[in-house]
This record gives structure tokens, sequence and C-alpha cells, in this order.
């Protein structure tokens, strides 16, 4: 199958009157509430999107059927999807490729045995999204240290994505909030205080926007979009007298970018920045480091944020919550799949868009 | 008059049937929209609070008569106020202590010739507040630069405060939102974003804590506080992984304060800290700096938040906007007085509370 038509079936996943964006569920951690989420969040939104699940299909249909009796579900092997492709069920019967666990799993119990079916799930994904079959990938949350207690090093699915994307850099960006929507991306993600001020500098800033700008472009069809970028500093270095990091590094990295076309503005000070007035002419924030930018973005969006993997070649959306074996311990109904709704929905919008401006 | 039986008529600052707290405002940069919020907060509350007025008689009165007819106001001079105390004017009248420029005031243009007369106001505020004149302070913003110009080195409100009253640290809080009401102090204030983490020490941590408790005992009324630290690194370190001040100093300050009988919590990543299930039951969030705690505050308090100094022999509240001297050059009744009814409130509250604690 040739990457065009798949991208064409990967945006209409149907065959008859309707027309579903087909996305690949990566189910996460098989003992957290990543099943649960990715089966309630999936059948809700059935009508709208064609999810297919990676997981155990085992697990996923015994927890279809202990969620809601009505859940129709069927399974097709890893090796009858890559001969045939992805089969047309009818709209009321989710799609699962089965990569099957090693061992039982246990509710809340982490089984490091089990930790390569999760690395499958991710790598089906992947190849699927690159040669045309998903239009985007949604992933639920997964534990880094059963991977890596299974024998794979294992920083966190951005950086595995990268890795096997061949991405050299990948931008974090989590939206959420409602008016106004909020995007936060963030030029420094998981580094110690002490360390973020030397990590800015005006190469990895200007390939930071560079990114920002161009996904939102490509992946969710904005043509010219606006960026608002923080200082570093606290009142962004009032001019020097806080700091000179702005005067130094991020004034000349934001007056190069905008010579290159990307409309990107400041540095603004970050505590007066998250107002409506200021972002509602906005299309992104970027914030310089991981506590200037997500305490707000999280607080607003209230549990149901999403994170957006920037600089791939394919659309990825994530929930922004972890495995929550506690939850998952105390069975099934008790986890919120708010979150998991919210980055479906936002995978099926940046598809749709993607293909938009893909064919303008 | 003795302290006692002043604080008594601060808090009932009128003869007759109603009782109402007495508070300085201090009407900041004259140029800028403080005497106008001054105005327009103090007689909106009229009611609730007595408001005093500290600034320049014939610039207030100019003021009040363009802004509304209706606004009766009426001046005495600080030797009178010295000699014979308050008058007792009616709910319907606003007090002014005059205060004079030494140069007529042209909206939104600063003139460092009248930089002395501000800090005036602020000098009358605090022994009027030490001798038990004033229940509180509140103050609406001035312009450093026109202190500085005036021959007077001044690095802001708070600094100032501290130094008139000898206090050796003094720690700033906001406060703002609704649902749940939040307040966050902060362990580090204006300080360039590299300088922060070695400003951050198990001594200042220690009497930051002791500071931040004991005000929210005695100004707030609150028995047993509860005290929310944010960690200094993303994910509040994770256990040292992402930075280790969490392990080195943060913990053990923690566990020093409850040893002193603080209910202090943490430290916790700040990214997920600002959620409503986290917050309901805190009475105040510490974040270790500028830029992690106030983005969050601001945006939740959408142009209405305040400051509040702890730690000072004296309850003090601010707007947390500047002078505005663009707006005040438009004219009246473009500024905003939103931040200054909130600021008065609190104060009033404060005061209130404060007696009840210092009485029980």
């Amino acid at each position: 199958m040739s990457s065009a038509s798949a991208s064409t079936a990967a945006l209409s996943g149907d065959t008859g009157g309707i027309s579903r964006p087909v996305l690949a569920l990566t189910c996460g951690e098989p003992a957290g509430i990543g099943p649960e989420i990715s089966i309630r969040a999936a059948w809700a939104l059935r009508t709208e999107v064609r999810s297919i699940l990676l997981g155990d299909a085992a697990l996923l249909a015994q927890t279809a059927q202990v969620l809601d009796a009505g859940i129709r579900i069927a399974a097709i092997s890893i090796q009858a999807f890559r001969n045939t492709g992805l089969p047309a069920f009818p709209v009321d019967c989710l799609t699962v490729i089965d990569c099957p666990v090693a061992e039982p799993v246990i509710p809340g119990q982490l089984d490091a045995r089990n930790g390569k079916s999760v690395l499958q799930t991710l790598d089906l994904a992947v190849a699927g999204a690159l040669d045309g079959h998903f239009a985007a990938i949604v992933t639920a949350p997964l534990q880094k240290s059963t991977i890596n207690d299974a024998g794979v090093a294992f920083t966190g699915h951005t950086e595995y994505l990268a890795e096997r994307t061949a991405t050299p850099q990948v931008v974090m960006m989590l939206a959420g909030g409602d008016a106004p929507h909020l995007r936060v991306a963030l030029a420094t993600t998981h580094l110690a205080l002490k360390d973020v001020p030397a990590a800015i500098t005006f190469d990895s800033l200007s390939r930071t926007l560079d990114i920002i700008a161009g996904d939102l472009r490509r992946k969710f069809g904005i043509a010219q979009p606006r960026i608002l970028v923080t200082g570093l500093n606290p009142h962004a270095g009032e001019n020097g007298y806080l700091g000179r990091e702005e005067i130094d590094v991020i004034e000349p990295a934001l007056r190069a970018a905008q010579q290159r076309g990307i409309d990107a503005r400041g540095p603004y000070p970050a505590d007066t920045l998250f107002q409506p007035k200021y972002l509602q002419d906005a299309d992104c924030v970027l914030a310089m480091y991981h506590d200037q930018g997500l305490p707000v973005l999280k607080f607003a969006s209230f549990g149901h944020g999403i994170n957006i993997t920037l600089g791939l070649p394919l659309i990825r959306t994530s929930v922004d919550h972890g495995t929550a074996l506690d939850l998952a311990a105390q069975g099934f109904g008790v986890a919120d799949h708010g979150s998991m709704m919210v980055a479906i929905r936002a995978a099926a919008q940046m598809a749709v868009a993607s293909a938009a401006a893909g064919a303008a």
C-alpha cells in the first residue's frame, strides 16, 4: 500500500457513508489505568474517530466486558494487520491489534516481564503512522521503570518516539483550558533548575521556535501562528536588572526568528502573560522551563490537559497524567478518562488540519 | 493617646451606631492611577471601611469631583492629625490627610520633585499603624524611579516598609482567585533565575516558614495554618534525579518546621499542586521563586490579585499592578479599581481577625 493511498485511508477509515480519522491508541502500562481509559474514551468517541487500540487483546476484551457489556470489541493479530491492513469493522465495534503480554496482568501490580509488549505497541504505532495506516498516535501512560526493568533503556515516550523516527529535536507542548484554550510549549523540560539558564542558547531557542511555528502550520493548519515567548527571569529581566539572558540570548533569537518570517513576540514577564487579554490573539506560549509554564496550564485545564509532541514526522498526543496504579488497583470505573478524550479529539483535529494543510 | 485605646479606635473608627475598621490608603504616584483607584475604591466601600486617604488634598478633591460630583471629601493637615487625631466625619464623607505635592500634577507625567510627598504618605501610614490610629495600610502603586530621582535610594514599597519598621525579613504573599481562594508566598522574589537555587537555604526557608505560619495565625486568625511547599526542581526533583535541593535543603527545613509545630507539607511538584483537590485544604502555597508561583496566581485572579507583606509589625496589603501612567494620561474612568477594592477588603478582614487573635 502506498503512503498516499494509506494516508487517505487513515483519514477515512471506513467503507460506506461515514468518514472517521483512524488513530492508533497505545494502551500503555497494562497494570495501570491505560486499558480502561483507552476503551472508555474510544467507545465514547466511536462515531467521531476510528480508534485502533494497541494492547493485549484478552485484557482489553475483559476490561470492556466489565465496564459495559454493550461495548463490542474485535481483535486482529499483528501479522494479519501487516498482511491485509485494517478490517472494515462497523462503527459500533472497537478494533484491537493484539500485542500480547507475557504474564497475566494484576491491576496495580507492575510486572517487568510485560514491559516489552508495551514497547511493541509503540513500535507498531510509529510504523503504522509513518506508512499511513494511522493518521495520528494517542498514547496512554506507561511506566518507565517497567520497561527499564525489562532491560531496555527508556527515558520516556517522547524521547523514544524521537529516537524511533530519527528526530534530532522535539518540543513538548501542553494544551488545555477552556476560555481561551491554552497551548504552552517548553524551551527546556526535565532539567534541574540550576541547569536551565545555560541550556537556553541562541541555537536551541531558534530550533525550538522553528519547530513550533512549523508544526502549528503543518499539523494545526494555522497559516501564520503567533507565539508569545516568556523571559527567563522575573519581570523578563527588567532591562537587565534581574538577569541578562533576555538581552543576550532571548531577544536576539526572537529577532532572528522574526527575520525568518516567524511571528514570535517577547520576551514577556511570565507572571502577567497568562491573562485573556494577551492570550486571546496567541496560538502558543513558549515558556523557558517546566515550572514556569505548566502550573498555569494544568490549573487552567483541571486535569484534562494533554501533551503534544512537536517536531516528529507524525502526530502524537498524550494524556498529561500517569499510570495511576493506585486507582487501577481499586477496580474499574474509578479513573477519569477525560484527558484521554481530549487527547483523542485533539489528535483527530490535527489529522484533519494536517491533511488539509498538505493538500493546500 | 495610648496604643491600646488607639487600637480599639482603629477598629471602630466611628462615633455612633456603626463600626468600621480604619485603614490608611497611601495614594501612590500622584501622576499615576493611584489617586483615582484609591478614591473610587474607598468611596465604594465606605460603609464597610473607614479609608483615610494619604495624598495631596487638592489633587484628590479635584479627582473626586471629576469622577462623581456626589463624592464628599474633607481634608485635615498632618499637624491637625498629630494634634487631635482623626475627626468624626460622617460615613458619606471621605477623610484625607493632606500630604501636599511640590509641583502641579499632570496625569501620566512623572515629576521627581513630587517624589518626597509620596514617601511622606508612607511614613505617616507606618507611624499611624504602629501607634494604633490605623488598623492596616493599603498601598496604591508608586513609581520607584521618581523617588530615586528625588534623591532617595528606594527599591520598593516592601523593602521600605521593612526598613522603617526595622524588620529583618519579610515575605511576599499574593492572594486572589475565586474558588478556591489562593494564597501564594514566595521563598525568593526579585532575583535572577540563575541565583535562585543558592538563595534557598535551610535558614532562609526556616525563617520564611516561621513568618508565614506566624502571620497566618496572628493576622488571618487561622489557628493551625497548613502550608503546601513546592519543590525547586521540576517534579520536585524526582527523588534526586532532577536536582538535589529538595533532598538536601527543602525536606530538612520542612521536617524542622514540623518539629516547631508548623503544618508545612511537601515538597510537591509545582505543576500539579495548583489544583482544587490539593488547594482546598491549604491556607497558603509556598513557591520557591517568582515565576513558579505567580503566573498561576495572576491567571486565577484575573487582574484582581493583591499583594500582602508578611513579617511586618503591621498589616499591609497592596494592589498587584503598577502606576499605569498610560491609562492615567487617558483621563479618569479608564483604570480598573478592582484590585484596590480587594486590597482594602482583605486589609479590613485581616484587621478584624488580628484584633480577635490578639484578644483571644
